[in-house]
């Protein structure tokens, strides 16, 4: 009967102890040393905030992995899975079905242009390694151009196209993948002094690859329209722009990577419209429906629609269009709508966020830069102002970093950390008062760790 | 009003014209020519049916793409899903959560051998994706021995796996994949005759490839326990056992990909124990949690684990573990435990199925071969017994083929079909009669388009 229970009941109740021992014994990590880590059991959440296995309560200032963009539990996407649930959980792809056609009608209401058909994958890592393919036989051109300092996901070829740490021990050079750099002046790898400078140099730069790969190789370039994990480096402005102009001066697929930045976390419902262009691909996850049902996709074009018009597309998954996760979809995407949630997260970073983070500069030496937009935002901490020394090497993580973010645990924050930099990237639903009490969280762990 | 109404009730009384009319807007299908499709549209699935928007009942034989294993709407997985999602729908794979610990512990509980070590992720495609990977890591080999007529997935690395026409628009020749030929005795590479004399040639076939490919070059072996898609061919008693020797010759890793086979689809929990065989990797999806929510996962082998113990295992996935996903697998796993699904599946081939088609064969002679085992047959269609031409072309389709195809449906009954080939893989919870009426429509279509 206990084993019963323990078997089927997953509810509050549910022991953390043994969810804790059993994960260690069963549970294969993400990106991690199976040995050399010890998981937060998570009993609960709601809102803006998570309880661990003491009941502690936390402030989520991560979105888990910038995700939950409604927070968790929201009761209108609860209710949302619940019913679904109760009419029909699945069906396969080739059918037509309710949930599925709501969800991209929806998804194809918020997207720029005319990328008005959606093919659904379960996350962001499937999405992209689709819309290569797709660019690939709508051009007939092989290589792939990334930037440097970007995450595109887990799979072989999303790996390889990510411009971080994390591609090396996957990169045998074999999958057509070239990287560039991206605009970062506080880092620039142009020498530039202002951010106009960055722009028009970084885009000099992507001219001359273009070159010198040869352009009639080149199927597609992939940007994060805001490059999330690897530092949230908001583009100079005209910089998608140019790289838009370049695209359609040469034939190239412009593919814009909105796993992380789409949805409202920049504060528009995709990041590309601070750049005021289309791309020729969206990909998206993650705040489509907030995460609470593996869903991810791309957006497709008119253009590149017409080339699977009458020609096979030869790509699919068991799960495209999931009605369980399109039903959450829906939910999101009404919520965020119904309750101007991108606005919102817009009048967040104006009002708190970004105010409140650059008055943390001014405070701690620490910080080198302030960066962001909507609930879209990184401190850069470094060792000494001048250099930029980061404080934790890039790929690594330093005692001084760990203190940071131990501090902020202590003081019932979880921040998002990614070598010398913490990232505020709450719900969007975050109250103004919630993310006050964060930012005054981060203000103390500072102070203690000075 | 009525405007919100549609946005949200995707309940039974969700118009099945808008959803039609939305998808042909909207939806980007997986495999298909996109203006070339008329989706039919799923209203309604109970059990082993389903329901078009004309309120036409179906009975399921393809359990959707082979997944739904428990049927449309089990109570229990319902419920499941339900009360997950009223605590917990999402968390980072970071933490420790029940639903994934005892997701992990239960499919653990049912691999072979030490098997015992769960990586989670969202479907079949990223699982076979990330073994790969570990595959590699482990071996510090590149190459990877997979077999023609078999499918792996759809991301880059696993269409490339893939041995059927799928593969073909993106192979570039750049992921360090071999095929192989698998046993195949009615079709026979290797001009067999029995099946012991195919066994022993196909493993001698696989030894001189690796010889001459290399065996310190391969990494892994890769092969579906039983090849689904490709046509249910089991391998001959002694396959399994010889390629598993093979690998351990050279110092391989052996990789079973479960994805379809797998959770009592063959009569087993997972079909390499018809092998008796320990692989080193099982990739697994579909049957899991009947694909109510999107997951699939890789189980891991306490020797690989240990490669990954103190070395970080560079792979991930935003929704590895995904708490709505797992907690759908618990109540799945353990309605077939407490309801003994896995010996009613094997009862359901050998009492219902195995006969009933072998009674097909009797009197139609297009039906060239009869395979299978548990809820798991292929019939084979041939234009001629003797010269075995099949009823399609490899890759392609047939007048003939789609007349049979027709008639099943008019009848009120789906088939899977690939090529000259129709799969009977109903749930495992159908019963005897609903299996007997499905056969009795196959042949009635058979009669009709003879
Ligand atoms: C910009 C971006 N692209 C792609 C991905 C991969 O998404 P997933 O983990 O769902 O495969 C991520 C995940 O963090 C991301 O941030
Ligand atoms: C044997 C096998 N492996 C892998 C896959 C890919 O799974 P998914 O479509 O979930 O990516 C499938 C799907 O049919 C399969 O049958």
């Amino acid at each position: 009967m206990t084993e019963l229970m323990n078997k089927s009941d997953l509810s509050g109740t549910y022991d953390a102890a043994r969810a804790y021992e059993l994960d260690r014994a069963h549970v294969f990590h993400s990106w991690s040393a199976q040995a050399e880590i010890t998981p937060m059991v998570v009993t609960r959440a709601e809102g803006s905030h998570v309880w661990d296995a003491n009941g502690t309560r936390y402030l989520d200032f991560s979105s888990q992995l910038v995700f939950t963009n409604l927070g968790h539990q929201h009761p209108r996407i609860v209710a949302a899975i619940q019913e679904q649930a109760a009419h029909l959980c699945t069906i396969a792809p080739a059918v037509a079905n309710g949930a599925r056609s709501e969800a991209a009608r929806l998804i194809a209401s918020h997207t720029p242009g005319d990328l008005d058909h959606v093919f659904f994958t379960n996350g962001g890592a499937d999405a992209n390694e689709h819309a290569v393919r797709m660019a690939r036989l709508h051009t007939g051109r092989h290589k792939v151009l990334t930037t440097y300092r970007s995450y595109h996901g887990g799979t072989h070829l999303a790996v390889n196209m990510t411009g971080d740490p994390r591609r090396w021990a996957s990169d045998h050079g074999s999958t057509g993948t070239v990287h560039f750099f991206g605009p970062f002046l506080y880092r620039s790898a142009f020498h530039a002094t202002t951010e106009a400078e960055e722009c028009q140099r970084a885009l000099e730069h992507l001219e001359q690859v273009v070159a010198l790969e040869g352009p009639a190789t080149v199927a597609a370039i992939v940007l994060e329209a805001i490059p999330g994990t690897a530092g949230i480096m908001v583009p100079p402005p005209g910089y998608l722009a140019g790289v838009r102009e370049i695209c359609d001066r040469h034939g190239i697929v412009l593919i814009a990577d909105e796993v992380m930045s789409g949805f409202g976390r920049a504060g528009r419902w995709f990041a590309v419209e601070h750049g005021a262009i289309t791309p020729d691909l969206i990909t998206f996850a993650k705040g489509v429906n907030s995460g609470y049902v593996p869903l991810g996709g791309v957006a497709i074009s008119d253009e590149i629609y017409s080339t699977f018009a009458h020609r096979t597309y030869p790509g699919g998954l068991t799960y495209s269009g999931h009605p369980l996760a399109c039903a959450a979809a829906v939910a999101t995407i009404c919520t965020m709508e119904d309750e101007d949630v991108v606005g919102r997260a817009e009048r967040l970073g104006e009002d708190v966020l970004g105010p409140g983070l650059r008055a943390l500069a001014e405070k701690h030496e620490r910080i080198g830069e302030v960066r962001g937009t909507g609930a879209f935002w990184a401190i850069e901490l470094v060792s000494d102002r001048t250099t930029r020394e980061p404080l934790a090497p890039y790929g690594g993580s330093s005692p001084e970093m760990g203190a940071i973010v131990k501090g902020c645990q202590e003081r019932g924050m979880l921040p998002f950390v990614n070598y010398n930099r913490i990232h505020v990237v709450p719900p969007l639903t975050t109250t103004d008062d919630e993310a006050r009490e964060g930012l005054a969280i981060l203000d103390a762990a500072l102070d203690a760790t000075a």
